[in-house]
């Protein structure tokens, strides 16, 4: 066991698949569940996700507490939690973008920022609610945790082991490398995807354009099926790192324009050949 | 039995699958292969994709020839087979691009132009060439076929009814619009792809973006997997169509640039929902 009691502040996809996972490998006895809609969390009790609900100062009483949340309410979760946190009480979070994250936090916590561990695990689905969470959803994936500075060592040796007890392998990044890297490999390609497909379905015959669309275009687009409120408010957390990835994405795609125009075969060539040799060496990586 | 005879020009994937699907269908009797690289002929005739292997003398006497090659190679070969041509005989391709092969088959055809239908199966595999050949590669696959005002109504029909034979389903289309649909729904997401690949590759810390990329990152870039030859080939046959494209594409990202920059998470909520909804509506009308 690596801790008694953990308390999971939004029992959906993550926070439930981050729940069972520690409860079958033992790494938790009880799991608490916090969250605003009761049904929710009526659903997580049936599915055992949790052992009972709780409220701000029942969770506060936890050893760990796991914030599975919109990252928009990041702040105003840590303020209910930050007066009623046991001491030694660890919290850590599960929101894609981190220096805002760190920012809320901070603000939030004031002297207790110490026990505050910001994570990421990179693990996800297009389903979400407590009835998709799955106790392997984390097993082989990654977790990027970046500590700051002044972040507790002990606070974040217990949130790694108890991601590493969950299947995950962890990591460790700088909050704003974090936002850089997601801004580039996962969330430009998320608004790459919406604009493609929301210029062609704007079209007076876009109609045509989809019947004929294939598996490529499927596979380009899977990622404009995801949530639109949970993208808006990724957007707006990662706005700055993400422009500075937009703008080397359109100068890239500019300069293939141009390539494209002058009817530079050789360089179009070396460029495709490039980024393939480069595609098939990241998938040797990957596991799945 | 719908022809006698059937040549293919290029027993790679497109060719050797047309081939198998149709003499399993009983559609044609015979299929005689022709080609550059007597190794693949050999393995095209070891798979039992061919019959035998001609040259373009006996190739021009089939009832039927399909040209299944890198487009940029359409006009050579008909040149080569035009005066080899039997009366009757029906000439058709399946290159990924239309109006710069209808304007090859005029060029070299003169004459027995009104024989050609041009066609373009939307089916492949990220595998080539015979070994990669299946029967049911077209099951249930779109074909577009482009025939233009002269072209022979006849011959049209054959066509047609051989690719219905492995499968297919046929719709005939302007070699423009043609040109213009498969730009946006495939040679741009294609482009977009190696172009976001090859942007993070050419970094000096690209290894961290990689190594943190997860699974819409695969997807989005599964197809900068593709043959660069094929794609570079492409790209300079669809030239027009695509930069016009890639400007609708820079167009649209530039827009959606600006909205992050604003902050106006309204409009980005709008956006994100008419993408997912137009997606989620194209699905449905996709079987696999």
């Amino acid at each position: 066991m690596i801790v008694d009691t953990l308390a999971i502040v939004g029992t959906g996809l993550i926070g439930g698949s981050f729940a069972l996972a520690l409860k079958q490998s033992g790494a938790v006895r009880r799991v608490l569940g916090v969250g605003r809609n009761p049904a929710r969390l009526t659903i997580a009790r049936e599915l055992e996700l949790i052992d009972g609900v709780a409220d701000y100062a029942q969770a506060g009483q936890a050893d760990c507490i796991l914030l599975a949340l919109p990252v928009g309410e990041t702040e105003a979760v840590l303020r209910q939690l930050a007066p009623r946190l046991k001491p030694g009480a660890i919290i850590t979070d599960a929101g894609s973008t981190k220096a805002n994250v760190v920012e809320a936090a901070r603000a939030a916590l004031g002297a207790r920022f110490a026990d505050f561990v910001p994570g990421h695990p990179i693990a996800g689905s297009e389903q979400s609610g407590p009835g998709a969470a799955r106790a392997d959803l984390f097993q082989g994936k990654k977790v990027v945790l970046t500590p700051l500075a002044d972040t507790r060592a002990d606070a974040l040796e217990t949130v790694k082991a108890l991601w590493q007890a969950a299947g995950a392998q962890v990591e460790t990044l700088d909050a704003d490398q974090h936002d850089r890297v997601f801004a580039a490999v996962s969330h430009l390609p998320h608004l790459a995807a919406f604009a493609l497909v929301d210029e062609l379905a704007q079209r007076a015959d876009g109609e045509t354009f989809f019947r004929l669309a294939a598996s490529g275009f499927r596979d380009f687009t899977r990622i404009a099926g995801s949530s639109p409120e949970m993208w808006r408010d990724i957007t707006l957390a990662n706005r700055e790192a993400l422009l500075t990835e937009l703008d080397a994405y359109l100068a890239a795609l500019q300069t293939l324009r141009q390539t494209v125009a002058a009817e530079d075969g050789q360089a179009l060539l070396k460029m495709f050949s490039r980024a393939r040799a480069a595609r098939e060496n990241w998938m040797k990586t990957q596991d799945s």
